[in-house]
């Protein structure tokens, strides 16, 4: 782990985390991480498995779903995470590469962080769901939008929205029911932040030079996103 | 049990079954079951919730693919029934009709009708899904084409091609891997019928005048297309 990441991580988990709310404010360098000039297949092919493994983390949530409207709110989310994976196994067709042979090397590697972001219960499931799609579909859209031809069309459909606000409302109403909910998902929303800043770096060319010192702003602001979203679930970061 | 549904569970489990392909060269009284003018809140919210249910079981038959050829193919189909499921509670909206209370009296039957069709393994789930929405698309096709008010679009949306036709290739594909797969799926299919039709059934008004006699020319044709589907996957119905 190097030194950005294990800042980053420990930042995190760090009290201090809520000041960041303000970083969006600071001038930031906001090419950097673009100029890397990702390899569309490897960005197309990472981000599409991500939306397969979401959609099926919300169907799980939807067959689960205490009552209809929460099945009815989840089923929908799924569509339109599904209709995004859709949508970039299209940009992949575009350039005549094969979608299973894109999503491929990302398989086992997403498949182990979705597993362990299942959590203990259909709760930690929705937040992990809200938190790691919010915070990596972020990180997506930057990467994506230095991909040279179309990046911007790629960017565009990984940053639409999807229905996981939905989700909010469900962990509110648990929340209210049940006290101790919260700071179980409050520690739940803290552990994640590690395991899915790991997914995104793994999408970062190793060979890069600086590429701590570019990727350096673009996680600050991931990390404010990160900590708004723990503010909407009423959580602290 | 009535005589129209003991009769046509016998049929279905009996060898004769094969020859009725030719029931739909037969003059038919088509227009029985659409004089039945069925409930527009009734049959969208059973049919609604069926697409709901299909929708889980195809996602749940996705995350458990052996490929991601299998994989794709499947959450494609999610996607597509669930696009129905939505049109169906938008003709719902359309009517100032709750999709949550049209679907509810439905849900305890459906669930547990779905329950016992995920069978013992993937493919036996995989062929129920096929089988039952094929039958039970076919059949609220046609009881939806006599609903009073705008009875054609609803029909229009349930015969609406989903992609599980995709199944076909699937299951072929494990049952040329394993031949005594072939003979399991083929007492499967046998033994999904009578529960099928029973849920189809329960979607016709009790109280009507020779509900019976309007139906019988309505199952003949369903179970004709049954054996078809079931031709598709080389098992004898």
């Amino acid at each position: 782990m190097d030194s950005w990441f294990g800042r980053l991580g420990l930042r995190a988990e760090s009290p201090r985390a809520r000041s960041r709310k303000s970083a969006k404010d600071l001038p930031v360098d906001r090419v950097s991480i673009e100029e890397m000039a990702p390899d569309a297949g490897a960005v197309l092919g990472q981000a599409a498995y991500l939306q397969l493994g979401w959609f099926e983390a919300l169907s799980r949530a939807a067959s689960a779903a205490p009552d209809l409207a929460a099945k009815e709110s989840l089923s929908a989310a799924a569509g339109r995470v599904l209709a995004k994976h859709t949508a970039l196994t299209e940009e992949l067709a575009r350039r005549s590469l094969d979608a299973t042979a894109a999503m491929s090397p990302y398989r086992e590697q997403v498949d182990r962080f979705l597993e362990e972001a299942e959590g203990a219960d259909w709760y930690e499931a929705l937040c992990s769901i809200y938190l790691t799609s919010g915070l990596l579909d972020d990180f997506f859209a930057r990467l994506a939008a230095g991909v040279r031809d179309g990046g911007c069309a790629i960017s565009e459909i990984i940053a639409r929205p999807d229905g996981t606000d939905g989700i909010v409302e469900l962990l509110t109403e648990g929340m209210s029911r049940n006290p101790l909910l919260s700071s179980r998902l409050a520690v739940w929303g803290r552990r994640l932040v590690g395991d899915t800043l790991l997914v995104a770096r793994s999408a970062l060319p190793t060979h890069e030079e600086n590429a701590e010192r570019r990727i350096e702003p673009v996680l600050t602001e991931l990390m404010a996103e990160h900590t708004r979203r723990m503010d909407r679930l009423g959580l602290t970061a």
